[in-house]
């Protein structure tokens, strides 16, 4: 008999699995993806970044490189984040990763022993919490409100609990509520971790894609103890395909990223760095995100447009100013995820909100994302489903 | 004051990569490496896939794809891993890595909690070791002689021991030794196996590099009890700057692959994956392979050529029927790893071997390399090492 490690157990409820399969049907309108809009991409300006680089270092690009990414890639991303995070660190304290979703994996492993404690908002993001999940830790929520993580809870959970090895946070845009935390809970919140030493997995996707008022401060620029681990990915701002993203750290803490990395896949793909370091080179990467940001925003306001006029007023759901995401929050006796089966029937589909609280329990809620669909089909879609809300109505 | 995972205890013990860093200089003749040779690469033909890639499909090529792998690449690693192993999966049994390093982590995961036992050649692949590490396992090495792992001592040892929960082989010219199982052990290897029923990681980077004598059965393909995970790779064959790899396995565990995966870093990137795929289709692979391995030969002779006249009689070394390395193994007296450090003042370097025992003890042995170097480089070596060696005699 061939036995598994316990770690599985807690990974196997695929449910939310099954029902991403079922509404991956081309007639279904899906408000559940996270995609970026694909006609966006800069196919042809990636092609003759290719194209110069399997002519300028086609050998270079075919070799393994090393484990920690390739140098002119990382000072591209220090600089990057001097300038849009005011993050100042250097080329050694970057490390490539597969997608920011593998630093997800690699901080769990690098800080969590099984039973060790993560803090995360509540609600997180699912696949973060799935990650963690192969290090079998405890997860307590911390409550959010508008502004983000409520400081004095956290404040509560820190004083009083053990082993907490870390917190995970998406403080701008965050997934799956869209929310962004205002710059006095980020100074609060830098304050209460220094005290604690505790650190923070500061998970920043959609930072750049921001559609009105100030940019806040990112958490690891107001890191003065260095206990914060910044992760970055160029999947939402140039190209998911390529899998680029990147964690920064003070030193102590990226070796040790760098070493699960060398045990995990040895390195990022050679290839697909050059091409996006040269992809940079030739093209202004600003130009192109000022592009998504306009596109995505207009979506926004179609679907927020969309969601006042149609939905029920006992649907709440949050107004964001970036990212790919809001969140709709229901009367409690509203079950989403059976209420997904409904809006199949009626052909739309969304994530039901239960999977992104790692403890369980809070049904009425839901995530949707319109950063990949016609202003059409968002209204389509958004009218289905506030007739099946309004049917399961008391 | 931050606080790690204690699986990294067992990693930090860097004294490799020092190593490994140190004779990384150019003026160094080094046989420590495992690079293909960079030359060799079939950089036109990749550069026209690329780009024929992005002309085609370039929208996909940028997108997120599924977990499992592209499902035109699964089908043709399925067709080679019929002609060339005689393996009869399916498409849905493979799953598609970022190289082969990363189905050796996920084993791991899939299969070991801390302190279960994994079984391996004395000596292993020193990656897999590390990658194993991270789960924080006890190993167990069996003995191995010129045919492979020895069969009566993995009998002992399974009948004696509780826990064993993953054996991990690389029957076809076997890093670090260059050695390959005969077909009795293989034989017999599978019967013991089915009779215990323990998960096998076969690892076969090597295997289409043969140079002479009959093809050997992959394990997998006389494996009928599906206890059997084969691990393949692109790197040694076309590519190893693109990280593409893959586990094949029979479905129920393929599964905690596939989860793994997911959590590890959502998928392998789409665009490696097609510009692999449009290779394939453009080109020969086999040719290309053969090309290889005619270069590999002419290395592997010339090496061994010079080691027969130069290192002295009391340096011991296999032969090997293909892949990349030999291995030599000194009188008990000699300390490879204080030696390393006299070869580097001569301006020549190895990988010392007790790093390819998890448990420690053998360090009068040390790999070599002949894939990545010409021909005068490799006898100039040679000849260092083996007054070298002739020094260290007593």
């Amino acid at each position: 008999m061939v036995r598994f490690a316990k770690r599985l157990d807690l990974l196997d409820s695929s449910d939310i699995g099954d029902l991403l399969r079922l509404i991956a049907r081309p007639d279904i309108i899906s408000f559940a993806g996270g995609l970026p809009a694909p006609e966006l991409f800069p196919v042809e300006a990636l092609k003759q970044a290719g194209l110069a680089v399997m002519e300028e270092m086609g050998t270079i690009a075919c070799q393994y490189s090393s484990t920690e990414g390739l140098p002119q890639l990382r000072e591209k991303i220090v600089e990057r984040m001097a300038v849009k995070n005011n993050i100042h660190a250097t080329p050694e304290q970057v490390l490539i990763t597969s997608g920011s979703q593998q630093g997800l994996d690699f901080a769990a492993r690098v800080f969590i022993d099984k039973g060790d404690v993560i803090l995360v908002e509540s609600p997180s993001y699912l696949g973060a919490i799935n990650a963690f999940k192969a290090c079998e830790p405890t997860f307590i929520e911390v409550p959010t409100d508008d502004g983000g993580m409520v400081m004095e809870e956290l404040e509560k959970v820190l004083a009083t609990t053990e082993n907490v090895k870390m917190i995970y946070v998406i403080p701008d845009f965050q997934n799956p509520t869209g929310r962004t935390w205002s710059l006095e809970r980020r100074t609060k919140f830098m304050e209460i971790v220094n005290k604690y030493e505790v650190p923070v997995i500061e998970d920043n996707p959609y930072g750049e894609l921001r559609f009105e008022n100030d940019t806040m401060p990112a958490l690891k620029s107001l890191d003065t103890k260095g206990v914060v681990v910044y992760l970055g990915t160029l999947s939402k701002i140039m190209v998911p395909g390529f899998r680029l993203g990147w964690v920064c750290a003070k030193d102590e803490i990226l070796s040790k990223f760098n070493t699960m990395k060398q045990g995990a896949d040895l390195q990022t793909s050679t290839l697909t760095q050059l091409q996006a370091n040269k992809y940079m080179d030739m093209n202004n990467l600003d130009e192109h995100v000022n592009k998504i940001r306009e596109v995505y925003k207009h979506r926004r306001d179609v679907m927020m447009k969309a969601m006042k006029e149609y939905f029920p007023k006992e649907a709440k759901f949050t107004y964001p100013d970036g990212g790919l995401f809001t969140w709709v929050e229901l009367p409690d006796y509203i079950d989403t995820k059976e209420m997904a089966l409904q809006c199949l029937e009626k052909k739309v589909a969304y994530v039901p909100g239960g999977s992104f609280f790692p403890n369980g329990g809070k049904n009425n809620c839901f995530r949707m994302n319109y950063s990949c669909m016609s202003d059409e089909k968002i209204i389509e879609g958004v009218k289905a489903l506030a007739e099946v809300i309004q049917a399961n109505l008391k």
